[in-house]
């Protein structure tokens, strides 16, 4: 095999579809099937212990889809895999996506059942979307409401990604740091997203460091010399030993600056708690506090609410591969065909028929009440969350929203969750979400509708 | 903000870095320290429910090593933090990696604390890799593990990768594939990974093709004609009554060449007894059944030992994100400075010291009998696991192995191990790993030594 590149590449985009995406294209194709087709993106429950997903992504995969375009180094590879006929080959030599795109603005809150992204085109140009809307929409998404969690819990104190090294490979290390730009995150360790998505980039010193210098002061006056302001890192060989070092240190030489420490093991709270006092007690209550450390979103509650006195968090692992929800169960599911509503009633898996849009109720305050999930054509009461993303296959004008302002979006809306939902636990109540009247009829009459098309092969003969 | 690429780039590779890696190393360079470390990568402890882990990735961040240099556009990029100062960015910009590396095959498993991989170099140079090191490896590893459990699962049945779409962005959507091939799946949905890394691309048909289309049995013929030995998807409205529909067809037609049939949701077991009963009844025991939707490894393992008549699994957010497990404790740190062995005793994070081998021992039939992790130049009974990858900066000639030596490597490997540990329920007796006398005695020294290297500053004062 010849040498591979180092990483995927963004030319090679359009070959990442599943396989079945192009043959269902080529049959498409072959039939002249080319009919509208409405895909909408939902999940179907959320994951146990979530309460809400923040919808993220929708705005990078409508670029990738303004973008895609089959080559004919594409081709070439296609050809390879001897399935694909050349007259169709050549179609798609020829493809641009041609349909529309609606989506709720990123950073919008999204429950099960509810359009987080609907595609209109024709049936074979919204079915090869397939793979590549759902790995946008879902990487974003799930390091988004995992990230938020994480905001909520800290109340106002600042956290901050040091996740990279254990996040699955470098596109979720980079989109994620959007993602957690658009959750509220404060800053990460990682230098390269930081910059390309404004996140302030932040960084202390490694254990390594500190066992590398001749002792623990020599590293800490290193970088005092060269970082003033800095953060020092003080559990690498006992905790509290550190912090009185740093204090007779910063006495005897008043002129230099240091921001903060950083604790890294142990009982978080406690160690927080004593050295708190010692700071304190040398008058240096102007030294801030850090805690890392395999933290989560349910740590970093329980230290909140038990008054540990730190003034900001670093969260890796947790965030950086949402470990307890992983996946999303994002659905890109076909609801309508050439004008007919369509649906699937597999053994628990049951879909809505129909293009939607959902129609989100707050109060005078601005809270949330509820949400209608409607047919795409009908009025309801409240706010439309589905917005034009894309129209004739090229984004809409002014549909980008820069990422500040999806960061004050994505406060504001989170800010209007019912307290319930934005607890970490499980809400007592779930989210207030209803169908309308005309959609629970167009289930009733597709699931009528379709039964007979299959029914009529075997039970119309003698089967 | 600019207009951002689509994905990162191979050319971004080097800012892929946690700032308080190039922090450290702008301190080591200000304060001349330029001794050799040797960091070592591990893990702690086994995920929950996990018997080994199969490391892979070691291969793919040599060849990333190899590649990095800091361009004038990295370095203007740098400048922007205002955290560097320009003569060590001016070092920085010609600086490459002068190391070793050296690293466990990948398709080994691997248990606590045993080094999957150690760098040797100028301790600025192996602390700048820390977060790439760890990234890339963690990745293939935690993916692999996952996936060759399904294999073990399956009882030499195929399984097949269908998680595009829930992976984690589209590194993680390539690489893993190559971990996926490496763990023994056999074929992926993904064209573009199954292609760059030479695994089956396999695919069949989606719901939404079977609703599109005027009813169940037009979309079955127009596969059938476009595909000869399809495999037809036969859920989507009622599975029997599709393969009763089914059965009529080859009935009137047996020209036509259908291979298998798909079920994705219901009781799998029940479903696939069934429709095999149907299948067989009318002479067509030729077709296979495939299984899929929501599959993990308990439920394939249930299956096949409940003895459900199912011929392959498609598999996907299982191993696509590693469910139960998507990351792995990961650890790089350092063992050595200057040629003195270095731990952190941080609470709950005792690390060993030293450079290090792991011998391998194996009875008579190649069965693992346990390990023995040693100091690096110590002798040790069994297979020394790792291997130079890397010397003076660049790939040992002959070390990178084709992947399908890997395969090969991988299977034999996870043969070898003990019956306890190819298990899916978590090993009644843990896989014996065994330190080194002389590893032991380290420890303990390099402990005493270290305990010193912070209690003098205030201990030997009035403090």
């Amino acid at each position: 095999m010849a040498e591979q590149p180092l990483m995927p590449r963004e030319q090679d985009l359009p070959l990442f579809v599943d396989l079945y995406e192009l043959a269902m294209a080529q049959a498409y194709w072959r039939s002249g099937m080319d009919g509208e087709a409405v895909f909408s993106l939902f999940f179907r429950k959320l994951p146990e212990h979530r309460n809400f997903i923040l919808a993220c992504g929708q705005q990078q995969v409508a670029r990738v889809i303004q973008s895609l375009r089959f080559t004919d180094d594409h081709i070439h590879r296609l050809r390879q895999l001897e399935r694909f006929d050349d007259r169709f080959l050549d179609w798609l030599r020829h493809w641009r996506f041609t349909g529309s795109v609606q989506a709720v603005p990123e950073g919008t809150p999204v429950f099960p059942q509810e359009p987080l992204l609907e595609v209109r085109a024709p049936v074979i140009e919204a079915q090869i979307l397939e793979s590549l809307v759902m790995n946008y929409v879902h990487l974003e998404s799930t390091l988004a409401s995992k990230a938020v969690r994480h905001v909520l819990a800290a109340e106002g104190r600042p956290v901050v990604d040091f996740g990279m090294r254990r996040m699955h490979g470098l596109d979720s290390a980079w989109r994620g740091v959007r993602a957690y730009r658009i959750a509220g995150l404060a800053g990460t360790s990682n230098i390269q997203a930081g910059l390309d998505f404004g996140l302030p980039v932040k960084g202390t010193m490694a254990h390594s460091f500190v066992q590398a210098c001749e002792d623990e002061m020599a590293a800490f006056r290193l970088y005092a010399e060269l970082y003033p302001g800095t953060t020092l890192l003080v559990d690498t060989y006992d905790t509290q030993g550190a912090v009185r070092n740093i204090i007779r240190w910063l006495r005897e030489n008043p002129e230099v600056d240091i921001g903060g420490i950083r604790l890294d093991s142990g009982n978080l709270g406690d160690e927080a708690r004593a050295c708190r006092r010692l700071l304190d007690e040398a008058g240096l209550d102007r030294i801030r506090i850090m805690a890392s450390g395999g933290l989560d979103e349910y740590q970093i509650e329980a230290l909140v609410s038990s008054g540990a006195p730190i003034d900001g968090f670093g969260v890796g692992t947790a965030i950086g591969v949402a470990n307890d929800a992983p996946a999303i169960e994002l659905a890109y599911k076909l609801t309508a065909y050439g004008g007919e509503p369509r649906m699937k009633k597999s053994t628990g898996k049951r879909s809505w028929p129909c293009p939607k849009q959902v129609f989100r109720q707050l109060d005078a305050n601005g809270h949330m009440q509820g949400d209608l999930i409607a047919e795409a054509h009908e009025q309801g009461d409240g706010t439309p969350l589905l917005q034009p993303l894309m129209a004739d296959g090229r984004l809409v004008e002014g549909a980008i929203a820069s990422l500040e302002d999806q960061v004050t979006h994505a406060r504001e809306s989170v800010a209007a969750l019912p307290p319930e939902q934005k607890r970490l636990a499980p809400a007592r109540e779930a989210y207030p979400v209803r169908f309308s009247e005309s959609l629970k009829q167009q289930q009733v009459r597709t699931l009528e509708r379709i039964a007979h098309l299959q029914e009529w092969h075997y039970s119309d003969q003698d089967e």
